[in-house]
């Protein structure tokens, strides 16, 4: 999810760091790699593989910028290195989803998706929002019955409870006042008219739009990057993109006429602001030698 | 300098904060202020005032993001208040300059330019860097007699002795190595080949190119952005742009044939994971009802 947007962007030395299980990278996890071409991995995660790669240490070169996600210590360790490098300008925490649904959702895809995300750990965060109050009940019914379905419930059932919210709101206009407060990570439109919701959506991370697009399928292979901000951040940032990975320079360049045209303004703005050394170096390439 | 990009990408709400002198705002801050149409503006400097905005006073609504240089102890608030909202990707602390400079630059110009850079603060970072050994001499000689024109002296004098450098450095390419390693706020390509700099440097803020450039003039009304990554973050980051207003969501559609071409791997891999209520989501949507 981080190496794409890296090597698009050209970025010539890609480092992967993931703690593994029992010391063991998983397969799966070395194949993406592989694929990716990244050579450079080291089997190590928490707070002091950030710092490892923040400032090097015997075996590891230090890194210029640090991105993907990670848990709560990981966040504060990235936030504690930022400055000596680079990290992504949002917070990668616990996973959200929000979906909106109308008289045309199906209760069971809709309790499905709110299971799946609810699985992920017990900080996850499931909102429903319609307004239809007996789709929402629908809803509910249907997630007590296939809570019992799945390995992980207790960990979907805890999540549920302590985060789930279920909301009954009057019109579309509201609606989208409160996705936009709640800037979830994971939006699903899952209304009929989803187009018209499109243009007034201001904060989240990534919208799954019509009844067929879950966010499960984000998680996998349908193409748009899967490290969303969460907590709110999406008020203020975006998913990993090429962006991330891609530098501007501003290049300036005066001709003679340039410095002679500009010239004199600048020299009394840096006499005002009491930079006589600033006007000074104007002054000196505008006065015939 | 940032409510420009701010503007250009479309803010709605745009806050000022700037400590005025003695509670007083410098009526030349105003007129710019009003020129760019901001409306809300206070006079509070200091992690104080960080934090006003970042969480919000009983007169002081909250922002998303805040974008601009400030001291170290400003620099140190935002970092702490990042998560809670946004930042700019880089550090915008003590100012710094690395001059190019060839057996064709003038040495009283570019003896102005260190000058005007030292005269900052303390702080402020002055390198020289030539082949020629006797440019170096003679800007040297430069500097002692224009530090005494100038008001700012004592000033630039502690800059240029505590953090001033004059390197002679053999070749281009280990020129160019040198300053990216610096990844200098501003570079001044004061040489006559500085067309076989450019597609080389790789850290830097802004670059000023040939004698006529000179970073003064980038301070005032050239029209690069000034708000640059210092102490070497320009490996990292780039100066403040529309980019830092600019939020990217990310959308996704799948039709029913869309998800039975992509589900069956999705649901592969999500079994793979152990992740049973995300392979359910999708199968649901794919088998027959």
């Amino acid at each position: 999810m981080n190496a794409i947007p890296a090597i698009v962007a050209g970025v010539k030395r890609i480092v992967m760091i993931n703690p593994g299980f029992k010391g063991k990278q998983n397969p799966a996890v070395l194949y993406a790699a592989r694929k990716c071409k990244i050579k450079e991995i080291y089997s190590i995660g928490g707070p002091s593989a950030i710092a490892a790669v923040a400032y090097g240490t015997k075996k590891i070169n230090k890194v210029n910028k640090i991105v993907g996600p990670g848990n709560a210590y990981v966040a504060a360790a990235k936030k504690e290195v930022f400055g000596d490098v680079g990290i992504e300008g949002m917070t990668a925490g616990p996973s959200e989803v929000t979906i909106v649904c109308d008289k045309f959702s199906n209760p069971e895809w809709v309790a499905s998706d709110l299971i799946g995300q609810a699985e992920h750990d017990n900080l996850a965060q499931c909102i429903l929002i319609s307004k239809d109050k007996s789709l929402i009940d629908k809803v509910q019914n249907e997630i007590v019955k296939q809570l019992k379905e799945i390995p992980r419930s207790s960990i979907a059932r805890q999540s549920l409870s302590s985060n789930g919210i279920l909301m009954h709101i009057s019109s579309d206009k509201k609606i989208i006042d409160v996705v936009n407060k709640i800037a979830p990570e994971h939006l699903e439109l899952n209304v009929k008219n989803y187009n018209s919701f499109v243009p007034k959506i201001k904060s989240s991370g990534s919208v799954c739009l019509g009844k067929y697009a879950v966010m499960a399928m984000t998680d996998y292979n349908v193409g748009s990057n899967h490290i969303l901000p969460t907590n709110g951040s999406a008020k203020y940032s975006s998913g990993v993109s090429v962006n991330e990975f891609y530098k501007r320079i501003s290049y300036i360049n005066l001709s003679k006429k340039g410095i002679e045209s500009l010239g004199p303004s600048v020299i009394t703005l840096a006499n005002y602001e009491g930079l006589a050394g600033h006007a000074q170096s104007v002054k000196k390439r505008i006065r015939r030698k």
